[in-house]
């Protein structure tokens, strides 16, 4: 942890250093996930039976680009709050992100082979091991954002919990892999009229959007931040969401397979409501550098201390992978 | 909640008044949940899809004695604790329960039609729907702890928070029916060799003791109980919870269909290690009496303020479903 520097003090980034600043936070996320899920048990534990830990490491510890944590340290900075506190929620949100994908990929679900070019984990290892292992992460979550390494106050850990519970539970992200399910016509095939596209704007929102919210929310909550900086943050968060998955959508049309790392043209062969169908290609685009736009706007207060994050909001659009 | 009287306070009850008491404990937390499932969105949430909100309602309101709450409700009146807090631990205990038997229920895991008398999840509504509900009530667990309706002080919730993630997670519950599994020799055959007593104990205390503990420690914790008297709910816990799988065992060998509301039989078919396998029915049962005895002894310190939690033990031991 020590070796990790608050980058947001640096210099505005060209895009090669924004790219090591990502790839540094992803390395420092992904050492902390390797120490906290070690075979050892914790106070209050039994046993980490083997198998079901290799499945939780390896639904979590598959590489991707940790963008969720890196919002998170890079909002965090923008307050003075230390890194390793940040690195915590960050990894407390990656094992919601990994729990979210093995779970996703599940045969009852979107029967996915692969993912980051590697098998799924039901694939890797066996149905009930990815439901388990997809179960443990998702409780590991909030067994991370428990502890007072996330941060000395418990009043901003459990602030941090009920934001999370509520980005993630009913109210957020299992509701929008709910919701993408039933715009397949999967429920009620008879009764499925198209979706409009404020219909996939409310899906996309909780689907991916509420994490990535979180994400870039709860920086200012682990700094004290006031609620007109905590409020710009959030408009930055809510518009870097919806980005995500516009970008996502149009991958999934003119993506490429090994680079994208999973399958593409799936959306549109689960009949799956995009903002890409809803708007067309052209006009997905607009929106998208649309929210760039207002994503930049929201950070406008904080000047070029938030020049990596309005990096980030270009980079989420322009992603090629 | 007004109407929920702080049961303990009564004087040591008969069999009949124990039974009105579980009753009203389970009425209480059903209402709740009721409640707390409601259809509205809260704030941070954006919308409550009905057929996810249906599923963990199904999942979490389908009856079940409430026991775990009964626990933490009864543990919480010894300190003085108010019910509405012990009853809100009681309701994230009981989403914890529910999406583990849930998910316990997939055709990938335990693949059962028949829970409490009724369809399992996944067959009153399909897999995916199962798998989301699941997740779902378990988010919602950490939501409720959040909740200053918990308890006012931040530092008690995110105490039981971390606790409860400990008791659930890979360290407990999630553990447990990972070992459950594999004691079925699902992943490995050849290197299976038999399940020893110990063996047994360290699978059962993740599976359900963890769970049943955490209903006894929760008291102590919302009432800032001594390192004493914590300690002694804690031993009390660790025997009722051991009491409870093997009560379990001996009902899927002697108990009948129609009043256990599940299948019976199915782990001696399964090949599952049980303490009536390690021991024999009458050595199980002798446990089974021991461990009543430990229980009882655990809360000698409290004297009659504890009659309902030793009538408790020996009911968990000798329930008939």
């Amino acid at each position: 942890m020590k070796g990790f520097s608050a980058v947001s003090m640096l210099e505005p980034a060209s895009s090669a250093s924004f790219a090591s600043r990502l790839d540094a936070v992803a390395h420092e996320v992904s050492s902390l996930l390797d120490r906290l899920l070690g075979a050892a048990a914790e106070d209050d534990e039994i046993v980490r039976p083997a198998r079901l830990l290799d499945a939780m490491r390896y639904g979590s510890l598959g590489g991707g680009k940790r963008l969720r944590p890196f919002l998170v340290v890079e909002s965090a900075a923008l307050f003075g709050v230390p890194a390793s506190n940040a690195l915590m929620v960050g990894a407390a949100l990656e094992c919601i992100h990994g729990y979210s994908l093995v779970h996703d990929d599940l045969p009852a679900m979107d029967n996915d082979d692969l993912r980051r070019g590697r098998p799924t984990a039901h694939k890797a290892f066996d149905e009930a091991t990815a439901i388990l292992a997809g179960d443990g992460l998702l409780t590991f979550a909030f067994d991370i954002l428990g502890r007072a390494e996330t941060h000395p106050d418990p009043a901003i850990r459990i602030r941090l919990v009920s934001m999370l519970a509520r980005a993630s539970g009913i109210g957020g992200m299992t509701s929008g892999q709910m919701l993408d399910l039933a715009a397949e016509g999967r429920f009620d095939q008879a009764n499925t009229s198209p979706m409009t596209e404020r219909d996939v704007a409310v899906l996309q929102s909780m689907k991916t959007g509420a994490l990535l919210r979180f994400a870039c929310r709860a920086g200012p909550v682990l700094g004290g931040a006031d609620a007109d900086k905590a409020g710009a943050l959030d408009r930055y968060g809510g518009a870097v969401g919806q980005a995500f998955q516009i970008a996502d959508d149009l991958l999934d049309v003119e993506g490429d397979t090994a680079l994208v790392g999973k399958a593409t043209g799936k959306d549109a062969a689960a009949g799956k409501a995009t903002m890409v169908q809803v708007l067309g290609i052209a006009g997905a685009k607009a929106r998208l550098h649309a929210l760039v736009g207002e994503a930049e706007a929201a950070l406008a207060p904080f000047g070029k201390a938030a020049t990596i994050l309005v990096n980030t909001a270009r980079f989420i659009a322009e992603r090629r992978s």
